[in-house]
């Protein structure tokens, strides 16, 4: 199983995929590789403004993107598929169009039988069991929170420490406290901006130069760089 | 009707439900009154340490509660209740939990028929058409996002125009405006920390210092204090 889950796509100032483009484009080798990719996740600009975009951004690197929206098939697009690309955007709005598509089962297939998946922001919650550690509004309901199940783990994208000053929100450690108080048995990493986890058979390795907080029901969180292996988590 | 939706129960720096406190006297009005407390939202403690925090609160204003969870039939509890009041804490659990016990519609009635509701957070969410603008994780999933329905908009509890220096991830407003894109028909009032809507009969008012952000699909947000009449959303 080949994954590259990435936190944001894009930094504070830089362009849009920026800085995992040289880390996609690593990942994905020196043959041309035509993904397709799910532009579900965006709700407030076209699935063909979206697919543009990241095509743009991979015709950069010497690959290529198809969006699954113009496939009238889109099971057979996937088992045709020579990567799975899920962008980011709403995850709520990305899982009920998966998952009203009937695409969880085949791309889960696709996936664990080799092909290359990118995801980052939404698209990386989708890996992970469920979207249960998402930090997104619930603007639509999909009929069940069940993703596509690669890893074993939660991830939670955009991981951030703190509140801004002077707000009396849960924090995203109370949420991600919450999360493990209601499903005790499977462990959350938060995934700071700016890192990806690049998963290759049954070995993970952080990529990115600030730690991920890993956390476990009744443990302390605990802080993991990229010297540290991840290979137990998947 | 008569409502109190506040948006988050302490202010930072203040003691547990200290600002909203005489708020909630005054609504409640001279005559003690015990209100069913509903302490579903709360994940990380007891109900029992839950309703216990807010029994002291509401004493000290000649008040009193009992909680939810220690009735065996708590269909007929809210028959019978003298008022309504929901707390905060996880949006997601606290709507599983009322909608396992079937209480959607019980509530409901009872309010519509003039019993007073009291939510702060999450409870101020439950109070919508549904939960779709909350800030939660969804920890648990709940067999439908359909809340109480007592008012006609949908309100962003804790909300909050900036995300911190240097973070990536969507702001609230960007949040509320892919609601707004899957929702078309519903406005957004983002209720900031420390202010308060009090609804009675048709008219609704704004208590507190700050405006409210007021969204609506295809216009600019607009912001309304506590000089505007907010009656129109109800």
């Amino acid at each position: 199983m080949r994954l590259l889950l990435i936190s944001n796509s894009t930094n504070p100032g830089e362009a849009y995929l920026d800085y995992p483009k040289p880390e996609i484009k690593n990942f994905l080798g020196d043959k041309k590789v035509t993904g397709l990719f799910f532009p579900y996740a965006g709700v407030t600009f076209s699935y063909e403004e979206y697919a543009e975009k990241v095509k743009i951004r991979f015709n950069e690197i010497g690959h290529d993107i198809r969006s699954v929206h113009e496939f009238k098939d889109p099971i057979k697009a996937v088992r045709d598929a020579e990567a799975i690309i899920v962008g980011g955007g709403n995850t709520f709005h990305l899982l009920k169009m998966i998952r009203d598509h009937g695409l969880i089962k085949p791309v889960r297939e696709k996936v664990l039988s080799g092909t290359p998946y990118i995801g980052w922001s939404a698209g990386s919650n989708m890996a992970c069991p469920t979207i249960k550690t998402t930090n997104d509004m619930p603007i639509v309901e999909p009929d069940s929170f069940n993703a596509f199940h690669l890893v074993d783990f939660q991830i939670n994208p955009h991981y951030i420490d703190k509140n801004p000053d002077g707000h009396a929100g849960e924090t995203r450690e109370d949420r991600i406290n919450e999360f493990l108080a209601a499903n005790r048995d499977i462990k959350v990493i938060g995934l700071r901006e700016g890192c990806i986890f690049r998963v290759e058979d049954r070995q993970m390795k952080l990529i990115g130069t600030k730690s991920a907080r890993v956390f476990e029901y009744g443990k302390s969180p605990v802080e993991m760089t990229d010297e540290n292996d991840f290979s137990a988590f998947i």
